[in-house]
C-alpha cells in the first residue's frame, strides 16, 4: 500500500502527468512486485520558483526537479529498494524524463500505521 | 503534538473543509487522548486528476479519496492507533465522507524530530 | 541530502519566499554541517483557510504558521538537531518570521531510500 507523493512543475504536470503516473506505477509494480490495482498518488504542482534545488550535487547536471516521495511499509531489502528507484526511473526516462532531474525518497512505516477505506 | 496533511479536492474543501478539519481533530482527540488546543492542520487542494487511485484496491469501492498523513510521536501502542483510525473514519462519515473514500497513514517520529515555536 | 517541504501562506510566500528558502538552507549547514550545494526544498503555497493551527499550544502565540519537514538520512545526533532547529529558527526571525509561527519537524531515513539523479 504505497502512498506516493509526487511535486513537480504545473506545466511538466500538464504535459506528461499521466506518463509520469503510469511509470511510477509500473515502477513499483516491477520493482516491489506490488499489485497492480495497488495504486494511491498525489500529484503536488507547483510554480518553477517554489522548487529551489542545486542543479549540481553530487556531481548530477538538473534542470527542472520531480520530488517523488513513497510511504510504505517496513518489508522490502535494500536490493528491492534500489530496484524500484532504478524501475522508476527507467520509465521515466522513456516518458521524457531526464534521470538527473529525478529524486527520489522512501519513507517507511509499520502496518498498523494504515487505514485503507475497509470496514471498521 | 501531530502534524496532519491532507490532500483532497478543491471541491470537497470547499463543501466541507471545516467540518473535515474538526472530524480529524477530533478523533485524534478521542484516539489518542490529545488535548484539544494541539492543532496543526495542512490542507492541500487539488484538481480531481491530481488524484490518482485504485477505485477498487482491497475490496473496497472508492469514488473521491481523501488522503491523510499524521505525523506523530513515536509514543502510541497499536491499538491506540487503530482507535485513532476508527474515530477520525466515524466522523468524518458523520460529515458525508464515506470511509471508502479514506486513506489514512501515520508516520512516527522522535521527541527530539520537533520545533513547535518556543523560546530558543 | 535533507529534502525540505514547507507550508505556508501564498502571501508569506510572495513577501518573503527567498529570504525563507536561504534562512532554511543556511540553518541546515549551520546545524547539521551540510554542504552548501545540497539543496532540496518544495514549498507549498496556501490560502489561509487551508492552515489550521492552535494559535496558542505549548504556550505560543501564534499568528501566521509556516511549517517545515526536514527528510533526512538517521545519521544526526538530538543535539545536532536541536542546534539545526535553532539555527533555522534564528535565520528566519533575522528576515521577519516570529519563532512562535515556526514548527519544524524532522522524519528519518535510511541510507538506502534516496535516489538523487544519478546513473543507474
Amino acid at each position: 500500500m504505497p502512498m506516493i507523493q509526487c511535486d513537480l512543475t504545473k506545466d511538466l504536470f500538464e504535459a506528461k502527468g499521466t506518463e509520469i503516473s503510469q511509470a511510477i506505477h509500473e515502477g513499483l509494480m516491477a520493482g516491489l512486485d506490488m499489485p497492480g490495482d495497488d495504486l494511491f498518488q498525489v500529484f503536488r504542482t507547483h510554480r518553477p520558483e517554489e522548487i529551489v534545488f542545486s542543479p549540481t550535487y553530487g556531481g548530477v547536471e538538473r534542470r527542472d526537479l520531480i520530488l517523488i516521495r513513497v510511504t510504505m511499509q517496513q518489508m522490502f531489502s535494500n536490493a528491492e529498494k534500489q530496484r524500484m528507484h532504478r524501475e522508476i526511473v527507467q520509465r521515466l526516462e522513456a516518458a521524457g524524463i531526464r534521470h538527473q532531474d529525478v529524486l527520489i525518497c522512501i519513507l517507511e512505516t509499520g502496518f498498523e500505521a494504515w487505514y485503507a477505506g475497509g470496514d471498521l
